[in-house]
């Protein structure tokens, strides 16, 4: 084996990329920031009690697993920040009012989730807890589509989607918790045959809706359908609206909107509306989010709460690097004040110096500009 | 036990102590990034042989160890980022001239290096590969000082050593490899009594030189001290000739300099002059650097290095961050052009604008402006 060889989905990034990311990364959290969201910095490892609790317990093999050597107990390290922000809006800062929070970091993942994927994305996203109306969801949605065009990543395709359709068709249906995670994997899976078969002890009309939300997928027309077939049930009738009522704000902005009453991404932790963005040439969400008005219960206290979380590496992939900056070359002069100073004002303006070496061969650095003395003024010429 | 409950020495950072991070990071980054060291971005875990080859071997017990599910092999989340910074060089660049590299991203430890310190350092630092003189050691130094400047902490205290002088006794002697551990052991303990038994057999000189090196330490004397009474070594002689030239070099822009020939931290894989940096009311180092010949060598290629690292935490924490900047409070008003232009710009200005929500009690974020309509034209007012 070579010392030099990486694990599979672990990669280095090299400069002109990092570079990109970088500049990506201030310009996503410039725009949190001054929407107010205020930034916190949970710990990339804490026990895996709070870490897989409620929300998190969807990624328990997705998470790493070390022992502190200090307490003997099991941590975790996170393969999703979404919940470490709960645990600080739920308990660090307690506050009863509308929080909104930010974060950007790695999180590990013990295996990649797609065939093109990192095991170490680097998360950033939104979360605002504390308001449960529609208003709520479509800051989140609003913002996280201004992320993408801040990132140069357009015509977005929208996939919206709400589990309390299928929540909804459970409840009034009166299931079992047994059945529910059946139907649930299946309706994952989009494995029809089996969902007939679990359907068939189920009366008519709660049969026929559960067969029918895998088709429930396209334009605003399978709105109408959904309300038309779908069992009349007040929790349903509001999600259809609600779906409804932000396609209609959002269309302007977006390239297209789409609905799945079947995607039920996150459902152990979601309530209400979920979504997730496209963009042109890339099979997997860049962007995804929802509400999830339950997150902070098993650290005592549940509140309403929306958000959405992508990862810089893979939005900053969509967009192809700018060339790595060119420098500028000044010679190794100890004492001359006046270099020191153009130097200096260079840099604070931006510029790369690279300071020449004695007995230097090569630069890495590429240079196409250098500093000169003529007439006893220094000055910058190209090379 | 409490979910919420963090294991020790790991914390949750808030929005205030966040935002000074925050700004820190992208200070000093920008330093670097002007001064042509470009930004690499190495992987949170990789194969512990990797991690661990070289001059990574002191970080053993200090690095979490995972089993990659894809291979069945042992990872290591990297505890330091320098050996992998090093590989980066040595590999994937492959460039044989001059290259400045820098990464900032939090390194993990299985136990705090001291009492006050967090498991999750997030490690910011630069490396020059590729030039062997002195003035790569200045360059680095001046680097590192101006970092600390920037980040409002001076009155800097500057440690400076030379494993030279240690390296130079030992070769000089003839001395095993085994003694060699045992003398590195007792000099870093300070353990004068063993130190005085394992020297008894060595020639007198030796043992003098030895016996002498942890009373090496202090102000400039002591380099009168180590010509006069060390053996004269070609090796040791050009160590504390360097160390009186970085000494009168950096003099000027520090508050105080001391040297500690008995200074042997990372001796296992340092090979010249090591430096460490002090502030005012903080026992700890708060930033680390030196000269590594070999670190590239386990990778294929031993090139000359030096670099230096610090806690981006430790360091924003020995000033004080300003409060958190107030907001300007919107109306929730969906369709007015000009209030949304007008926010759009605030918000491009670097103010943070906070949308007011339907039915909202309190928000988190203190506000202390408001947009209101006056006369049909949009204003900020005083709250």
């Amino acid at each position: 084996m070579h010392n030099w060889l990486l694990p599979e989905y672990v990669e280095d990034i090299l400069p002109a990329e990092a570079l990109h990311i970088e500049v990506t990364r201030r310009q996503i959290l410039d725009l949190l920031l001054t929407h107010g969201y205020q930034q916190v910095i949970p710990p990339l490892l804490e026990y895996v009690e709070s870490l897989l609790s409620g929300s998190g317990s969807d990624m328990d093999l997705q998470t790493f697993k070390v022992i502190d050597q200090l307490s003997g107990r099991m941590m975790g390290l996170r393969a999703d920040m979404t919940p470490q922000v709960a645990r600080i809006d739920a308990h660090l800062l307690n506050f009863s009012g509308i929080t909104r929070l930010c974060y950007v970091n790695s999180v590990l993942h013990t295996i990649p989730s797609g065939i093109t994927q990192t095991r170490e994305p680097l998360q950033i996203g939104a979360e605002l807890y504390g308001h449960s109306g529609l208003e709520s969801d479509l800051e989140v949605q609003r913002l996280m589509l201004q992320c993408l065009s801040t990132s140069h990543i357009n015509e977005i395709h929208l996939d919206l989607g709400h589990v309390a359709v299928f929540r909804g068709l459970i409840k009034g249906a009166g299931i079992s918790r047994e059945l529910e995670a059946e139907l649930f994997s299946v309706l994952q899976a989009k494995d029809i045959s089996t969902l007939q078969e679990l359907c068939l002890k189920l009366k008519k009309s709660i049969r026929e809706a559960l067969l029918l939300l895998p088709e429930l997928y396209g334009d605003k027309k399978i709105l109408a359908d959904a309300i038309a077939l779908l069992p009349d049930y007040p929790v349903i009738r509001t999600a259809l609206n609600e779906l409804g009522l932000v396609e209609k704000e959002l269309k302007p902005i977006v390239g297209s909107v789409a609905f799945d009453l079947a995607d039920l991404r996150g459902y152990h932790y979601h309530t209400g509306m979920v979504f997730a963005a496209y963009a042109k040439g890339c099979s997997n969400a860049i962007a995804l989010g929802g509400r999830y008005d339950e997150i902070g219960k098993t650290f005592g206290r549940a509140r309403p709460a929306t958000g959405f979380s992508m990862d810089l590496r893979e939005l900053s992939r969509l967009v192809k690097p700018k060339k790595y900056p060119k420098g500028i070359r000044a010679p190794f002069e100890k004492k001359d004040k006046r270099l020191e100073d153009m130097i200096q004002q260079l840099r604070k303006a931006g510029h790369i110096v690279i300071m020449e070496l004695p007995e230097q061969k090569d630069e890495f650095m590429v240079c196409d500009r250098q500093l000169v003395l003529l007439d006893g003024k220094w000055i910058i010429e190209e090379i």
